[in-house]
């Protein structure tokens, strides 16, 4: 069964993991959780439906998944304090494959530094962050560009969905 | 009595908001909590230590206040979507006037577009932020940049206070 990577930590965005997620198993997919020790159980921002961690970065390789999701929240933030989770994703990213990202998840882009010249959009408050990286922000429910997937809020999860499972098919 | 305003909000980092609000009160000054509601009681990371918001930043003036105090946690990105709050930060520090900040506090900086050229330390996942809007980012406890104060997270507390409190000794 193909495998897509779940970049994931504390304090995420509920519907963002949870939406994703479960129309990547209905497609086909396994989920690999991918966080900062495995075996941990990470809640979403209301404390609840945690997530165990199934991987670190240091035991994944690219060829591993046929694309990454970054769910948002808080999450993004405490993964991008862990080298190796951002050094993983740069890897993944410069070979151009699927990275489906909402919300505050482009923060692991900016410091990964894979943005600059890319177009994306992402919530509010991450836009300075995002322009700062030398990428173009836009305000749209979903921006599709090259390998990259990005939407800004939980109310664009459905055009979120459905451009990740569209290149999905076209790259598998 | 002099006042120090407080730029908080939701899920802010318990002590770094208590222990610098502490110390100001014992020396005399008065705090003003500055938020996104008058009246809404903004919470800890932890759900606890509600603190009341005083005022709204369309409601007060940079002579209001001899000095802005931004604690950490995920408060700042809550207030960084608030332009009016931004856009009284970057009045407040163009004028030169005092701000101490911590942890994830220059998230709100970088969004007021003030920090090119300026020297500050703050939390891990802040420093590509601060780097990409043309700060010098330096690894120490308390950095003293004319009138910004920064320091990295809660260890680094006391020197923060005792450097903060030089500064409001030394201009008022």
């Amino acid at each position: 069964m193909k495998k897509i990577g779940v970049l994931i930590g504390k304090l995420y965005e509920t519907s963002e993991y949870s939406e994703p997620a479960e129309a990547f198993k209905d497609a086909g997919y396994e989920l690999v959780h991918i966080g900062k020790e495995k075996g941990e159980k990470v809640s979403d921002k209301n404390g609840e439906n945690p997530v165990t961690i199934d991987e670190v970065a240091d035991n994944v390789s690219p060829e591993d998944f046929v694309a990454l999701l970054i769910p948002g929240g808080y999450s993004p933030d405490a993964l991008r304090s862990d080298e190796k989770i951002v050094d993983f994703l740069r890897n993944y990213f410069t070979l151009d494959k699927p990275v489906f990202t909402i919300c505050h998840g482009p923060q692991l882009l900016v410091t990964a530094e894979v943005l600059s010249g890319r177009t994306l959009t992402c919530y509010k408050s991450v836009i300075m962050d995002v322009k700062n990286a030398g990428a173009n922000y836009v305000d749209r429910e979903v921006v599709v560009d090259r390998n990259l997937i990005t939407s800004r809020t939980p109310k664009d999860l459905p055009a979120f969905i459905d451009a990740s499972l569209k290149m999905l098919k076209e790259r598998n």
